[in-house]
C-alpha cells in the first residue's frame, strides 16, 4: 500500500540546500524468505535542485523530469577499496565527501555539495542475526531488498527525496532510516547494484570493481590478520566461504559493467607473493554515451609502452602499460593496463601527458587530483589512478547529460 | 713510386659532368700475400663540383676542403639484398641509379646524377684463381686491397677522381680500371667497408646489414635451389664454408655501424619455416651528427605496437613493431622493429603517420619512396621499410654536411 502526501523535509541528514518540495510515500514491507521480517516506513521528497540550472524553484513532474539525478553503480566485494574509490570519485566534483551531519554515527552516506554516496548494505533485507538463522551471507540476493532499492534509486533519479534504511555494520541490525534528498549526482556502492534488472536500468554509469583472488587475499590478510589480530587461516577459510555467493551473484554483474577495473598480481616481479607492486587493467565498453574510453598513443591499436627510459628513470620493477581492443562478455571494449607502481611525481605527470582521452578540464589535473589525496591507498598505482581517471569520465558524462537536458526543450520547441 | 701530374680525364665512365682540374697518380702495386700478383696503375682527378655549391669551377686544395664528397659505407654479406638496397638509397636522391655507360659491361658501380655507388669486390687483390691457389675467401683480408680502397675512398672524399679496378663477377678476373670522379654521394658497399680502420674513419655514415642465418639459408635457396638448380645441400654447405671467415673478417663490422638492419625470422607464425614473413629490426646508434634515431610514440621508452585493430584490419599475421631504447656492442642505441608485412598502401602510410623523426621533406614522402620501387624485394617488409627510411636519414645527413660547409666559412669570417 502506498500513499502520497506533500511533506516538507526535516531530518537533519540533508544533501542539498535547493529543496522546495516533496512528496511523501509510506508503504508496508513484508517480505522475509516469505516471512515478516521487516515493517518499514519510508518517505519521498520531491526536490528541485535550483543550483543545478540556474533556475528558481518549482515543483512539479517537469521538475524531475528536466532535472534529474545522475545515477553511478559501482560493485565490488567488501574490504576493496570501495570506499577510498569513492572519496576519489566524488573529490572531482569539489569539496570533501562526509557522513551526514547530526545523524546516526553509523550511517554508510557520504555527502558533498553536489554527490551522494549510498551503500547498498544499506537495503540488507536481514540483519546479521537474520542471516545466521536463515543461513544466507550477505552475498545472498534473498538478504537484499531489492524491491526497495529501486524505488529509492528510482526515486531519487526521479528527484524525490526518500527515507532509506541504515545498516549498522557495528551491530550488524537495521537502524531508523535517513532521509536522503536527491543529489545532482548519486553513487550507489557496494555488492548488488547491477543485479536487480531494474537497478541495472536506473544507472547513467556502472563500474564493477574486480579484485583477483590472490590481491584480495593479500589486502584482507593485511588488514585482518596485521590490524585486528586474525589468523591467516581464518580469514583463508571466510573467503572460501563467500567465494560461492560471491561468485554466483556478485561476479557475474560485470558483465553488464561500463568500466571494470581489475586488480591483478604483478607481472613486473617473477614470483612475487607480496602483491605490493599491482597490476591493474581498466577494462571500458565501447559505444557507451557520453564515455570515450582513454588510450594510449593510438586509439584502437595495440600498444605496449614502458616509460622508463632514456627520459624517466623509474626504480625497480618500473612501469608497464598496456592499451588495446578486446572484448568482455561478447562486448567491444578497450583496456588499459598499468603494471608497477609511481615514485616521484614527474613519473605521474609523464604518464598523465601521454594519455588521450582523459577528460581532464586541464593539462595535470589527472596528477593533481592523485596528489590532493596521495595519502589514500592506491595513490602510487593504477587503482589510484584509473578511479581518478573514472572520476574525471564521470563528471564528463554528468556535464554532457546535464548540457543535453538543457538543449533538450530548446531542440524541441523548433519542432512546433 | 707515385708521381703527380695534372691530366683531364678522358674514360667514357663519368658519373659527373662538372670536371673541372684532375691530378695523375700512377702507383706501383706489388702485393699478394708477400708475392708480387698485380701491378696497377691509377689516376687521381681533382673534381670540383660547381654544381653542389653553385659557384664557378676552381681548382686547388680549397675546392676539395670546401665540397668534399659524403661517404656512405654498406657491409653486408654477398646475396643479401645490397643491391637493392642501394637502389632505393639513392633513388631518394632522384634519378635512377645506372651502370656506367659505354663501359665494361661487367661494372659493379652505379650512378646516377648526384650520387655514385661503388662494390668493394672491386678491390679484391687476388682474382677467383689467385683466391683457390692461396686458399682463401673473398671475405678473408688477405684477398683484399685495403691500401688501394684507401686511397681511393680518400682521394674521392677529397675530390679526386680516381682509376678503381673491376673485379669481374662473370670471370672471376680482375678488369682494366674505370674512371670514378667525386660525387656529391659516394656509397661503398661490400664485405668490408668498416673493416680497416683507415677507410671506417673515412665513412660519414655506415650501414651494417645483418642477415640471420635462418633467413640467409631461405634466401640463397630460393636464389640457388629455385633459379639456379642447385642441391640444398649444396647451399648448406657453401654457407658453412664461408662462415668462419664471415664471422672473423665480415660480422665484427657491425659494432661500428652506425645503423644496423637485421633481418630475423617472424615471431608472428608460431614455427615458421618458410621465411617469407619477416621481423626486420633497424639499431640506430645514439650520439652521430646529422643522425636522429627514428621514434614511435615516445621518445627513449619502450614501445610495442599492433596497429590493425579497430582503425586499420590487417590481413594474417598482421604487423608488429616494437621500438625501444637499448645497448649495442656498449653503445647507446634505439631500436625499431617490424614484424610481418604490408598488405595494402593504407596500412603503410598508416605505419608512417606514427612514426616520427623520419626526415621526410612532406607527409607521405615514405609510403610514395615504397611505392615508387614496389617490385622490388621487401617492398611490403621491414627491409624495404627501412632501407628507404635510412635513404631519407642519409640525405638529411649529406644536407646538414652541405650546410655545415656553407656557413663555416661565413663563421670563420668573423673571428677576423
Amino acid at each position: 500500500m502506498t500513499t502520497l502526501t506533500l511533506c516538507t523535509p526535516s531530518s537533519s541528514s540533508s544533501s542539498s540546500s535547493h529543496l522546495s518540495c516533496c512528496i511523501s510515500s509510506s508503504t508496508t514491507e513484508d517480505v522475509r524468505l516469505g516471512s515478516p521480517l521487516l515493517r518499514r516506513q519510508f518517505v519521498f521528497y520531491t526536490n528541485w535542485r535550483k543550483g543545478r540550472r540556474g533556475r528558481g524553484a518549482s515543483c512539479g513532474i517537469s521538475c524531475s523530469a528536466e532535472a534529474r539525478t545522475v545515477v553511478i553503480g559501482l560493485a565490488a566485494d567488501s574490504g576493496c577499496g570501495k570506499s577510498t574509490f569513492m572519496r576519489r570519485l566524488t573529490s572531482v566534483f569539489g569539496g570533501a565527501a562526509e557522513p551526514p551531519r547530526g545523524g546516526n554515527p553509523e550511517s554508510n552516506t557520504l555527502l558533498s555539495d553536489t554527490t551522494t554516496v549510498i551503500c547498498l548494505d544499506d537495503y540488507h533485507l536481514l540483519d546479521r542475526e537474520g542471516r545466521k538463522e536463515e543461513g544466507v551471507t550477505a552475498l545472498d540476493p534473498r538478504a537484499n531488498n531489492f524491491d526497495l532499492m529501486y524505488e529509492q534509486v528510482k526515486a531519487l533519479k526521479a528527484g524525490v527525496a526518500v527515507e532509506k534504511p541504515i545498516y549498522n555494520h557495528v551491530t550488524g541490525l537495521l537502524d531508523p532510516p535517513e532521509l536522503i534528498l536527491p543529489p545532482n549526482l548519486l553513487f550507489i556502492e557496494g555488492l548488488h547494484p547491477m543485479f536487480d534488472p531494474r537497478v541495472r536500468d536506473l544507472l547513467d554509469f556502472s563500474i564493477y570493481l574486480d579484485i583477483s583472488d590472490e590481491v584480495k587475499f593479500a589486502w584482507k590478510t593485511q588488514r585482518d590478520v596485521e590490524e585486528r589480530g586474525h589468523s591467516l587461516e581464518s580469514i583463508q577459510a571466510s573467503i572460501e566461504a563467500r567465494k560461492p555467493d560471491f561468485d554466483a551473484y556478485v561476479d557475474p554483474q560485470k558483465q553488464y559493467a561500463d568500466v571494470v577495473i581489475e586488480v591483478l598480481p604483478t607481472q613486473l616481479i617473477p614470483g612475487d607473493n607480496e602483491r605490493k607492486v599491482l597490476r591493474v587493467r581498466m577494462v571500458m565498453k565501447e559505444g557507451v554515451k557520453y564515455f570515450n574510453p582513454v588510450y594510449l598513443f593510438d586509439e584502437g591499436s595495440s600498444v605496449s609502452w614502458i616509460p622508463c627510459g632514456r627520459k624517466l628513470s623509474c626504480s625497480y620493477p618500473g612501469i608497464k602499460f598496456f592499451y588495446g581492443p578486446d572484448t568482455y562478455f561478447s562486448h567491444e571494449v578497450s583496456a588499459l593496463e598499468m603494471d608497477g607502481q609511481f615514485d616521484r611525481l614527474d613519473e605521474l605527470m609523464y604518464v598523465e601527458s601521454h594519455l588521450n582521452n582523459l577528460s581532464t578540464k586541464y593539462y595535470g589535473e589527472a596528477t593533481e587530483q592523485m596528489l590532493k589525496h596521495g595519502d589514500f591507498p592506491g595513490s602510487n598505482n593504477g587503482t589510484g589512478l584509473f578511479q581518478t581517471i573514472i572520476g574525471l569520465k564521470i563528471r564528463e558524462l554528468y556535464e554532457c547529460i546535464v548540457a543535453e537536458k538543457s538543449v533538450t526543450p530548446l531542440e524541441a520547441a523548433k519542432v512546433f
